[in-house]
């Protein structure tokens, strides 16, 4: 049961954190490609943006790691 | 079936912190490329709307911690 | 049981709340990039409407605390 | 059995009360943004507005805390 | 039983009240910020339309208690 | 077995009156809003409205009392 | 195994029938905002089309009765 | 099991024939709120539509009565 | 078995012929309604779709029929 | 066991299918409304994708037919 | 167990043929529409594009035909 | 239970193969449609990309055929 | 059990990369319409964009072909 | 149940690494279709998104491969 609550927990993790993520870069993207002169701004707030995204699903990790 | 609670309550945590977080931080990115001398003003508006994003998956990884 | 239950409620009231805080404080960003002046107030109103959305979930918490 | 039934009910009150809300204070950002001058009136009709959607999802607490 | 289905019958009357009222007070919100001087009108009917919406869901409250 | 079956009838009826309802309550109140001398007509051709699409949901709940 | 095919029945008929009219009465009452003169006209139109679209519907409701 | 096939039956049926009914009458009205003249032939239309639409759902019906 | 194989196969073939028909007869109308000299020709195309489409939903009605 | 295979395979076959061709037959309305001394060999394409379209049903059918 | 495989795996290759089929004849019915003097070379590459749509399916075909 | 998975594999690989290629075809046609004489560089890519698409369904029908 | 997991991951797995695969070639032979003369940058990027999203589909295929 | 464990985790998380893969390289070839001077910037930023995005399937694959 452990292993199966493993793979539950980290699957939709990582469904939840490919969707955010490709949210906030593509949008990155976009911005880069319409004011070049703003990359290192845009770059900068797409990292927080993308470790604060990443937070709940490496606790799932975590806890996936920890029920198997 | 305590391991099963905790991989089904962090895995829709998970999933509801990414699309959450992606929506604040696209348009936070888009924001920044738009007008970029208000970079101050949206990042720190985009910090609380995370943190207040991030509250409820937070109790839900440390009911997930409990339950296991 | 219970803690299948506690895992069902505080997933569902993390995605609900996810949802919510997102679309209100993507819109308030969006707000502030338009018209920074009126910062002051749309914070307010946001962090309003956030408190009355994690109304339910942190009652969700609760029960689920408490099937625990 | 009762818990799990708790668990269901707070969890989509939860759900519909945090779409629901999202709908009604984003709109009175973009409102307030729009219009300054009517930040009293709009306000005043987003309490109304989300009173009148918290009343089913608090019944439904109440009936999460009963079966419990 | 009795208890799993008052929890789907007032989870679900929830859901739908939740998404109902959004609409309608979101239209009301946005109604008024474009003309305010249409304020009483609208609210009026926005009363009348939120006390439709929420006669089935009280309802489903009713015999959720009852079934309890 | 009845239990349940009367919490899957009024709760499917709830979430289909909430969101019929819902699309015409708001609809009326972007008319008014867009012509506020069509007022009476605009609410009584609401009023219709909602009394036709009430009336399955309101089969549904007898139905769910008779099975309870 | 009668009562909860009853419940089936008459609950995705109550969800049909409502998004059905919703959408027919919807744009009726848009009509009219655009074109008060023809009210008549739309109003005996939506009547057809709501008598219509409730056929199958009360048929499910006569079968929910009949499985009872 | 037969009354259990009976309620799926004509529960998708009804939900189908509410949204294509729907579909058919909402753009019927919104053809006559533009061209009141042609109100004669677009009737015509809807009406050979709606049969045409309701014909798989009343097999069902027949095929819930049968099966009952 | 058999009946609850009939109920799965008329109700899904029942929603797909409702959605299809309804968007090819919603189109004809439009059509109608724009170019009205062209009705002969875009009701005779009408009825050819809307025949092509009933095919597999009566072959659905006929499996239907023979596993009752 | 062998119904409920053959209902499941002709049900979503009929589904496909109809989604499949409403797109294809609705365009073509909308195009002959658009460019009316164009109908042959829009017809004529028309009735090629339709035919293609319903190859994988067919054969969904002649398996419907084979596990019965 | 060997008809329900043939069962699943043929209905979900005619939903997912049916929709390709759908999108691609669909935009050839509309780019004929728009230039007739590109009929062939559409019509060509429609054939391609079917006929690589197709492939999949018909080795859904093989296997279901293999399994029952 | 083999069969069973070839079923669940073949049939996803279908419905993912079906999206994916209609996507890139229908796209190719639209830009064929838009500038013929890029005809056999657009198909060149197309070529390309639906051998791309095409890679993982046929791995999913290998293994299906072990499986079996 | 082990076929049915590697029915399930490969089939997962050739839905997403279907999907990821079709936007990416779509949007690349849009770009090639619009300006030839980047062709092959345009299909460079592809061909990276393309390997990276086929990586774990792959990883999902060597673990279905281990569980077999 | 350790192999299904893995099959559900790899499967989310290619589905997941699909599609935000997919949106981030569909919008840098947009953005090099539209300022080809950019491309060395904006493929970085790919490249580093695309990392991010396939940290959370990569541990996904990492606890399938131990579940296994």
């Amino acid at each position: 049961m452990g292993a199966l609550a493993a793979g539950i927990a980290i699957g939709l993790a990582a469904l939840g954190a490919g969707v955010g993520n490709g949210l906030i870069v593509g949008r990155t993207v976009e911005g880069i490609a319409r004011q070049p002169e703003l990359r290192g701004t845009l770059t900068g707030t797409m990292f927080i943006g993308v470790a604060l995204v990443e937070a709940v699903p490496i606790i799932a990790a975590v806890i996936a790691f920890m029920v198997m």
